[in-house]
Parts: structure tokens; sequence; C-alpha cells
């Protein structure tokens, strides 16, 4: 097995309340403020910045206020000059590019962890944009091994980190934790906890890497993003005419098969899944999608070889 | 058991979207309205007024727009003159005591079904304002009687009509049907299929009291109104400090006892139920409570006697 060696990671961020209706990432970065200011240095291996995302959506207990935050964060987005008309998020992504960028320079926070919450039942799932951003697969592959009460599962993206909209992508590596079911506007208590073992775990598995450990590679179980499904709509009112079928609702990660029932029309007819190849819904049925003509995504299901990694050993400049 | 004949109920109404976000009843009653308009006079036994509540919440996709519609029916309200300045909410619900009611008169249709749901895991729960308002009683028998597939309670409000704040007051007879869980902005074909089911048997019970059945009385199970829970708060931000416990979240209607856990702090500790009594949550972390400072209301439980009930033989004014 090949061994790279990677920088060490000084500088975490961990940001909540991107969607500021997404309450677990609200309240445990706030919890884990109030640790920090009680117990300063001591309360992490390493040093944390705590992020507010969207203060003024998190006011107003709304996904954003003016447009959607995480999809701010493409570099043409981040080089365009924002002015004092431009809406609240696009100024809000500029003020998150400076404080935990620039995106793409030596500046940038070495990883980045950001807290979402969804309605799918998606148990946790990390979003990751780039096939060889090693150290989030290998978090992924560490919260797979350790975490035991909730399945635990990658979303990959893959597309080129310019492209990347999210705010993970402005960390010189990062990635969402997407954690569900919980209704936006909701705080479940075994949501909250998933998560706090979740970002612990990271956290455990960050110090170890920069305790010059040699940690082993292997295979981990991917979902590559194929596309999106819409809901069935009427072709006058563009309103949709159906909702997920009872078979496939809370079944995301699952086999979707060919013939297999997909939407249940209000006019009482079963939408089938019509093509050939067996594929894996997700997002099914997320709160946020209405809007987006997203009824759930479909993805191919995948194994990724990642290898083994060591710290690289720096220099510290003494002469 | 007592015989009672009460009027015939000729005029129904059922309304949705009275909170914009709560979907069920949105596209529950734009199908059913779908329908009248295909099927015309046979679509139903009676004539149905099908009643989109408050259309600018319902485009927003928000529980209310300026303040909670489902809070603006008590008689003080409605006998308040509005001006163009009024909320929204206020001037809606005028307009909707025009439409449907006035409130407390003849005019008022003979019942009035208010669709809503929430996040709570609370099954179909009929909400009734009085203690002998028979037809409402009887209907909640008959749906606890046919509903096998989920659990079918009433929550028992008992307050004067004139107090009564929420939108099925404006009928002579009136309840709202309550159906959870399922995060607000979402459809669950679950939950519409619950929904459907319950109103259409309403609609088959009140079929057939017009009909001129003797329709026996008997006992029913109610839980009562008897108070709210707030969350934990902090001191200082008076930000809530804890989320429901684990072992309370979900056990909606399930007894209380002294000693059992109802917060999870996100410091760590646990907060018991201190009370001797022992009592019923329900609403247990609805969303739109959080504003309110409700956690979750407690009821006591008991059972209501209810008479034989038939419908009163018209004088159909021939001479």
């Amino acid at each position: 097995m090949e061994l790279l060696t990677l920088p060490a990671l000084h500088r975490m961020a961990i940001c909540g309340g991107t969607h500021g209706n997404e309450m677990t990432g609200v309240y445990l970065v706030q919890e884990m403020a109030r640790r920090q200011k009680e117990e300063g240095e001591k309360a992490w291996p390493l040093p944390i910045m705590l992020v507010l995302s969207n203060p003024q959506a998190i006011k107003q207990c709304r996904r954003y206020s003016e447009t959607d935050l995480n999809r701010c964060f493409t570099s043409a987005i981040l080089s365009t000059p924002t002015t004092d008309s431009s809406p609240y998020e696009l100024r809000r992504a500029h003020e998150l590019n400076a404080l935990l960028g620039p995106k793409d320079s030596k500046e940038a926070v070495d990883i980045l962890c950001d807290l979402h919450n969804t309605t799918s039942n998606m148990g946790v799932t990390l979003i990751s944009y780039s096939l060889d951003e090693w150290i989030s697969l290998h978090i992924y592959k560490y919260l797979k091994m350790k975490m035991t009460s909730v399945p635990v599962r990658l979303f990959m993206v893959n597309i080129p980190n310019n492209e990347a909209y999210s705010l993970e992508s402005v960390g010189k590596n990062g990635f969402s934790l997407e954690v569900g079911p919980q209704p936006h506007g909701v705080l479940r208590a075994d949501i909250y906890n998933y998560m706090k073992e979740a970002l612990e775990l990271a956290i455990e598995w960050i110090s170890l890497f920069n305790s010059g450990a040699v940690i082993e590679g292997g295979e981990v179980e991917a979902h590559l993003f194929h596309k999106s499904i819409d809901y069935p709509r009427d072709p006058d009112s563009q309103q949709i005419s159906a909702a997920i079928h009872p078979q496939l609702q809370d079944q995301d990660f699952c086999c979707l098969k060919p013939g297999d029932p997909m939407f249940q029309c209000f006019s009482g007819e079963t939408m089938c899944y019509k093509e050939d190849e067996c594929l894996y819904p997700f997002f099914v049925n997320e709160c946020a999608y209405y809007e987006k003509g997203i009824a759930f995504h479909l993805a191919r299901k995948t194994t990724l070889k990642i290898p083994s990694v060591k710290v690289q050993i720096e220099d510290r400049g003494t002469s």
C-alpha cells in the first residue's frame, strides 16, 4: 500500500447555521464555543475556529434570507466584487472567504467542516468534492469504523474545486456533515448526539494524524452523484402532482431497482422506476429541494482506494 | 342511553393551509377541488366548500406571513374592525369569518374541518373545543373505530367558544385534524393517506347521520389540556439549553411518570419529570412551538360519555 505524506492540519474550522433552520449545527457550535470559553486551549487538541455562518438566517430560522449561502462559494462568485445592494448571503460569502480562506490560497484553514441537517433519512453522510482529497476520505473511513449506532456514508460530488459551490470548499481540505432525518427548525437529541459523536471522532482522527502516526489506507464505499429526479408536475400549474411513494420514503441509499415504485400520484396511480440500472436514491424528500425541483438524487455505488497517510515532518524554521 | 336529536349537517367546509407550510391540507384540498370540478355534485354525498385559508403563507411556504392566522378567531378579534394596515392574517381571518361564519350565527357552516400537520408523533389527533359538541365527538369515535393503521386520539381544549381562537370555531360544529409526524414544508405519502382516510370517514359519518340513522353513543377516551412545559433556557440569553430527551421524543400520548427523563441538556445532564401525577405529553417537539415557548403540552386522560344521536326531522316549509 502506497504511503503519502501530507501537510499537518494545524487550523480547523467548524461551521454551523450555513442554513439557518438546520438546528443541530447552530446549537453544537454554540455549545462548543461555550466550552472553549470555559476551558480555553485545553478544550481540544488543536485550535478550532467556531463559526455561525449565516446569522441573519439563524435569527429568522430560515434556510436563507435572500439566496442560498451554500451555493455562493464557487471561485467565479468569490472573485466578483459585491456591492451594498448585493444579496446578504453573497456579501456574507465574501466575509467567510476572507475569514476562512481565501479559497485555494496558502492562508485558508487546513480543514473545514460544515454542519448540516436534512429531512431525509440519511443518517450520517459526509459530502466531499474530490476523489483525491485524502484527508476527508480518511475521516470518513474512521467514522464508518467507529460509529456503530447509525449508518455512515459518503456522497462524492466529484467536481473541480473552483466549481464547488459549498462552504467547505474554502478550506484546504473540507467536508460537510449531513445528519438526518430531522425537520428543519427542530432540534432532536438523537441527531444532536450523532453529529457530536461524528465531530469528536473527526477531531480525534486529526489529532492522531498530526501526532505522526502512519494511518492505514484501504478501500471505502462511496456514492457518486449520477443525476437528480424531479417530482411529477401538473403541466399547466407546474405544481407537484405526486408524493414520494411510501416504499421509497426513508429508503435513502437503498437500491432502487427497475419496476420499484417511486411516486404516489394524488389521483391514485403509482409511478415506477423505469431505467435498466440499479441506482441509489438519497436526499429523498428533502424539504429544501422542493424549490430546486429535486425529489431525490440518484447515485452509483463504487469502491474507492485510499493510500496510507502520514504527516509531513515540518521545517520549523530553526537554523 | 340518552337519544339526542340534532340539526342536519347540510353545509360542510374543509380548510387546508391555515398554516402555509403544513403541506398535507394544502395538497388534499387542491386534489379535492380538482375532483369536485371533474365530478360536480356527485363527488360527495353533501356540498363541501373547499378553502385554502392562508394563500400568502402557502405561497411563501411559511406558517404565517405576519401573525399566526389560527390564533385570530376569538369573538373579540372578529368583532374588532380591521384597517388596511392590519396584519394580513387579521384581515384574512375577517374574510374567512364572512365566508364560513359569521361565528356563532345561523349563517355559519354546519361543520368545519381544518387540516393541520405537526412535527410531533401524534398520529391522527382530533382537536375539539367543547365537551358537549357531540358531532365532533361522534366523528372522533367513528374514526377511532374505523382507522386501524394509525392511532387516533382526541385533544379536548375545553374553553368557551367565544374564546376559541382557531378557525374551526367559526363553524356551528368543528374540529381540527392534526396529523404527524411530518416536517413542515414536506409532504409524506403516509401522512397524506392517513388524512385522506380520516376525511373520507368523517364525510361518511355525516352522510350516515343525515340519512336519519340512530347513531349509538358510548364512552370515548379523551386527553384534556392541563398545562404547557417550556424548554430549559439560559438565564442570560434566553436561548434553549436542552433538547427533548431521546426517551421522550416521539412518545406523544405515552404516560410520563415521576422520575422519567424529559430533557437532555447540551452540557450533558438529564432533567427529569418531578411532579407526583402521571400525565400525557403531546405536541412533543413541535417546530412551530419553539417561538411560543412550548416544548410540549401535558394532558390528563379521561373518559367522556356521549349520547346517541339522530338527525332532527326538518320542517321543509311545505304547508
